[in-house]
């Protein structure tokens, strides 16, 4: 196929090496891996799970839930605070599929008990630091009253504590993230220690790639849901979370004009197709991704010193070192490792190339 | 229509309004008004110019001008340097609409002589300070040079020059816009009179919407391609650009999560909705959008105090003042005025409601 527009090529050997390792070391560990689709949102790629057993999957939004079910997956969390406003397609759903839905307060849990027509299963969202949602772990006053609600809630089965450190996208050193999961562990296990006694099947769920893709301790944890891993990105790397060679997916972009007085090379490929995701790299220069020569579908390590250094629309600007820039002409292809593989992804999806 | 969903909003009586004023000011300064499109990308939305006898577009991309081609519009400027890899399609558009090209080199020259099979209008592309792309207007070696290529090329008939003053979204006053466009129109006029006297109908095309909506001197201009207007932002608001009523669209957000501890709200909203584009509010914070009640598709003025404060890919954290804290509620409709329009759109192009 010939690329004629921003296209996003995604390396398939390295998204299957990606999902082993962490298959691999969900098995290890004694966790059950519940891979977060969020990243792909793809009905294909979902389905390269499937040779490792994987029957369980995690989507952020109602409407991702009903594309995956729709595909042939039956097991699915939708770890997003429940939105009451989509009670009739969760129903159409819980009808259909074994469905888990994450919430944090009494309201939502009494709406539920009214408006849930099928059994679902249904997690506490806990926050450990993160401050996004959920409630603060160390608020069992608050995590007593929705359990409360939750006894009253037939239709709910209690499934446990879910949580997202998403703190550790902030960590700059493994040392940090291990701080941030340590804490989470900690707080969580003594939420299930808690209540283990009245509810026997309580389950800890924790979520983010960067503790899921560093971290050895598990301890407690009965599921992980990482899903950045499969693509993983520059923020991923700069975290230390993967290496530059475990990145997946690359926007192809065409060059289309060349300004020698700055070492800039304009390509066809803006904030409509990366996101305007950024990073300060280890100079403190705000980077909107890293320059890849693509050969047949294929990248090597990042050319060094080239960095897209401005998005707008539909223009990226590349700032590349002397001895590239002459090699490059009008009309070449030019590959961005994007700075938020998820971002660039929902961006692209209906125009990806899998090599 | 029961909102579900994030959805954006389109007030169709601002858009008409901002359609009318800018179309008002397009003949009180005998300019052309050739919209850009970048910023609605609907065939709908397209035809309210219509009825103002508006015939000609920009768009950014040969995708966006086959879409708009196809929907009834026949002459058409692709304000993006022209993509080689393209060429195909744009001969296929070239020989049923009026199709307007840019280019700034000579080898995008020299490709379109031997690859352009209709005749095709041709902008030379001019950097006028922006430092995006485009000749630096100073830089006459060069623009003598690709003119020189053009006269070898007989399907290119040379239209003049474009250009976009995009520093102008820096600018912080509007005496700074004033500085940024009176420099624009001095240097495009040098050239025009440069020129002139061997390409008789030479034309002078400006872009951006905080030049076009606020500057009343258009001397020696020919045309300008504002596109923003139409919906404007809160960047442009920033800008001086537009007023807070003018703001034509707004995300409608469901709440889904309370914090009172943080007076934070947690919305169904998030950067695959809203874009991540941000900017700093007089007080030096980070923001990703005012917010704005919703009642019957319509708003008032933001909300004192409460913008959105961060967002990931599918939450969006919403501050807001005590007074207002308790008055909303899970399930709520709240409304977000973005920070920049084009991008929010182009997320949400396909579930948008016009009010």
């Amino acid at each position: 196929m010939k690329i004629t527009q921003p296209t996003l090529i995604i390396d398939r050997e390295k998204c299957l090496s990606n999902i082993k390792k962490m298959v691999n070391k969900s098995r290890k560990y004694k966790v059950k891996l519940r891979p977060h689709f969020k990243t792909h949102q793809s009905a294909v790629i979902g389905n390269w799970f499937k040779n490792h057993s994987i029957a369980s999957i995690t989507v952020s939004s109602v409407s991702m839930a009903k594309y995956f079910a729709d595909n042939g997956w039956n097991n699915i969390t939708i770890a997003f605070p429940l939105n009451i406003r989509e009670i009739e397609e969760i129903n159409k759903l819980a009808v259909k599929i074994n469905l888990n839905v994450i919430f944090e307060s009494t309201e939502t849990v009494n709406f539920l008990k009214t408006h849930l027509l099928h059994r679902t299963g249904g997690y506490i969202k806990i926050d450990t630091g993160s401050h996004r949602t959920g409630i603060i772990a160390e608020n069992i006053k608050q995590v007593d009253k929705v359990l409360n609600q939750v006894k009253n809630c037939p239709k709910i089965t209690f499934k446990g504590f879910i949580t997202h450190a998403g703190h550790s996208y902030q960590a700059k050193t493994k040392e940090e993230i291990a701080l941030i999961h340590r804490d989470s562990l900690k707080k969580l296990n003594r939420l299930k220690d808690r209540y283990i006694n009245v509810w026997k099947n309580i389950e800890l769920s924790i979520g983010d790639t960067p503790c899921c893709s560093l971290m050895e301790d598990f301890s407690g944890i009965d599921e992980i849901r990482p899903g950045n891993f499969i693509f993983y990105d520059i923020m991923q790397y700069h975290i230390g979370a993967c290496s530059l060679d475990e990145i997946a997916v690359a926007l192809a972009c065409p060059v289309v004009a060349k300004h020698k007085e700055r070492n800039e090379i304009i390509i066809y490929g803006g904030a409509v197709h990366l996101s305007k995701e950024y990073i300060y790299n280890k100079d403190n220069i705000k980077i909107f991704g890293y320059v890849v020569e693509i050969n047949k579908g294929k990248w090597n390590t990042p050319i060094e010193g080239a960095y897209i250094s401005s998005i707008s629309q539909e223009h990226g600007i590349m700032k590349i070192p002397d001895k590239y820039f002459e090699k490059i002409r009008l009309g070449d292809i030019i590959g961005i490792l994007p700075v938020h593989s998820c971002l660039t992804n929902n961006l692209m999806k209906s125009r990806v190339l899998i090599m």
